[in-house]
């Protein structure tokens, strides 16, 4: 993408309504803008990463036997009033009547929709276990929305619902959510600590938060140092090995930890003081098994194989990718602003072109910005008639792990600059080396 | 995928409700599920067919240069109170009142939230032109909704923006998507024919709606014959150039094309009758240029190189692909079922194991289901313990274009049968020649 054609609304100022890092870099660097209270527009730059996160999420969820479905947004009250949420659920619930006076909802979660789906549908313990998701569109009316899309009213949210014959069915279930939620926050290169969580308005008796530790996290967070250096199940995991996702899931919840909600002073302080870690947390996933709590009001059976009708053991499963993009930049940025793990990047690369219009500048740029793309590669190119000082800062805002810098007195050498963001660290190279270096395993 | 473990809920008898046979089909087929009137969940072949639309939309926009963003569903009525649209769009915008009491509504198109983002940002005509789309849901609140997702309240919409400095230049940005539409259209199998329109709610003096034929079309169409013949422009077509998207446009425009709103009799019989087509048609897009008519009220303004305010010309854009799917099925399909065009084929090809269970049955649907993934191709794989007839009514229903049968009497003999879902044939081959052929081309 050349950047003189690109929409990237880059802010001089820092913005005042912004309270956090995040919020303050996805304003700066054009990612977002409000549009009313909590409600956001995603722009370029922040839909290409929105849409890296969520590839990662579908991937691992796809992974476990999961499949994507699309709900509505807009859901009848009907089905609220059949789970007996609907006068549970307060005024976070955005309450509409239609032109038939009908009472609706914007959906603020979607168990009841998804086990009505399943009640129409699946009649024998046969077609078990069943795990559906969707990656839509969510709202919550809070009252305080704040931190930009970290706590926005109209958020994305990835939900997936499963659906097993019993308890010990369902709980397989969950752990294949459990674990692919570790892969899916590693790959994000998130470092997340599973913790028992209270269940709140989805309801249940076991629930886990994934929380990141960050500084400007929302709440108090409390765990043993040693979560720090589990591994990550890889690639290969085998998600209908029953006992060997057990064992995963008994090592990743063996030691200590809690949110504040749940702390249990006397437990924590039981650790050996080095290895107690007392944080902020940013939640970034919540799971929760809640066995019978709709199956049974709203009538979702299957037959057994003892040939009765069985209510389903269900769970679900939530990531928020619009508060994961925050999340990701409160850990990795600097004073300069947004560092991105690769994995999500919006850009492959940036190209630097010190003096767009000097001839050597310009076409050492465009062969690096053709050799790139050949290889599969998505660069950013800043061609624009600006002072470099302007390149170098809108570079490093933006955040794009590696920049390959062309200025006309190296260049007069056949030579280029490739600059790691993360680090600073700058290595002068040929333009055929840093062509290599840059597609090397990546051509096709 | 195998189909012992997906969400496939097919349908034996024919749902009363369905009016049209996308209807009909599409919940037979068990791609989609209504949750209210006119609104419906995407069941996992639904949504794996919307997806395939959807990036073949993005493709051919990103194409020309559009930029994808996502702006939120929830709009506030203050920005459509600045364009006077508020009052004007009557019930089937969806009004909201928030916990505040604020005055919200569930967009029905975006050129008021466009332009404001635009007019937040853009200063100068040096930053033009900027188009900008997203696919999101729109909701409008039809008296009626009906034919599924055809017409439903709840529906997908890719809604492009252009801004430009003049008349002209806006020109040839409608140029650039008359072309894209053309390219989306025929790369999703459909011959579609703009027609001159009515700019209804929108407004402005220049629109085409993207015309598909087809008997249960909703609207009656004529047109000249020799549009069934003329070529798509080919991937190599340049979108800067001006004159040759011009060229483009004014072939596609030169002949007699009208929806019956628009329709002159006159000139219609004027054309020789063996060339008279006159059919029913499904509007499967539809393109506006307003010039001015958001721009002025909401102070959408530039600098000029006069160094003079200009108040920018725009135009909108929409593909509906949630209508685009049954739009797709009510051109392709016969008494059995669904026959998908392979670029939007939720499936590349169908394996039918005719006696799962069967040691050589087993073991060469098995090598085709690994060989066909290893190439890059998604096979579904009916592993079911069904009788054969239920394999092939299902087959023959999801319609996925190519399907391998393997039966215990050929496999014996080492061999498949492939057949062709459109025209039926079957050709009896290897097992080894199945492979080759299915995966010529793909093994990467």
């Amino acid at each position: 993408m050349r950047l003189s054609r690109y929409f990237l609304p880059i802010l001089k100022e820092n913005p005042k309504e912004a309270e956090i890092v995040s919020h303050r870099l996805m304003l700066r660097a054009g990612m977002i803008r409000q549009q009313s209270a909590g409600i956001y527009s995603w722009l370029p730059l922040g839909k290409r990463v929105l849409e890296k996160v969520n590839t990662i999420i579908r991937e691992e969820q796809n992974r476990t036997g999961a499949m994507e479905v699309m709900m509505p947004t807009i859901q009848s009250a009907e089905l609220w009033q059949e789970s007996g949420r609907y006068d549970d659920y307060g005024k976070e619930m955005l309450r509409i009547e239609d032109r038939q006076k009908r009472p609706m909802l914007y959906g603020p979660t979607n168990e009841e929709m998804i086990t009505d789906i399943f009640r129409g549908y699946v009649r024998s313990y046969k077609d078990l276990p069943i795990n559906l998701y969707h990656i839509q569109w969510k709202f919550r009316d809070e009252i305080r929305p704040r931190f930009g899309t970290m706590r926005s009213r109209e958020f994305l949210m990835k939900d997936a619902y499963s659906f097993d014959i019993d308890r010990e069915a369902a709980r397989h279930s969950y752990n294949k959510m459990f674990v692919a939620y570790l892969r899916t926050f590693a790959r994000l290169g998130l470092k997340a600590i599973p913790m028992r969580a209270e269940t709140g308005p989805i309801g249940g008796d076991l629930s886990h938060e994934f929380i990141i530790l960050a500084k400007t996290g929302e709440s108090e967070v409390f765990c043993h140092k040693d979560f720090l250096d589990f591994d990550i199940p890889d690639e290969s995991v085998d998600f209908d090995d029953v006992s060997g996702l057990e064992a995963i899931v008994d090592k990743w919840t063996s030691l200590y930890a809690a949110t504040s909600d749940m702390h249990e002073a006397s437990v924590f302080e039981s650790i050996p003081e080095s290895q107690q870690v007392s944080a902020r947390g940013i939640e970034v996933g919540h799971i929760f098994y809640f066995g019978t709590k709709y199956s049974e009001p709203m009538g979702a059976t299957v037959t057994g194989p003892d040939g009765k009708e069985h209510a389903i053991h269900g769970g679900s499963y939530g990531i928020g990718p619009s508060r994961l993009v925050p999340a990701i930049i409160e850990a990795f940025h600097d004073d300069n602003g947004i560092i991105w793990p690769e994995s999500v990047s919006p850009f492959d690369l940036c190209i630097i072109n010190m003096k767009a219009g000097d001839g050597i500048c310009d076409d050492y740029c465009q062969k690096l910005y053709d050799a790139t793309q050949m290889a599969g590669l998505d660069p950013l190119y800043d061609d624009r008639d600006e002072r470099a000082g302007v390149k170098f800062a809108t570079a490093d805002l933006v955040g794009v792990p590696t920049q390959v810098i062309v200025g006309p007195r190296s260049a007069a050498n056949g030579e280029v600059e490739i600059k790691d963001r993360k680090t600073g660290e700058r290595v002068t190279v040929t333009v055929e080396e840093a062509v290599n270096r840059l597609t090397s395993g990546r051509q096709e």
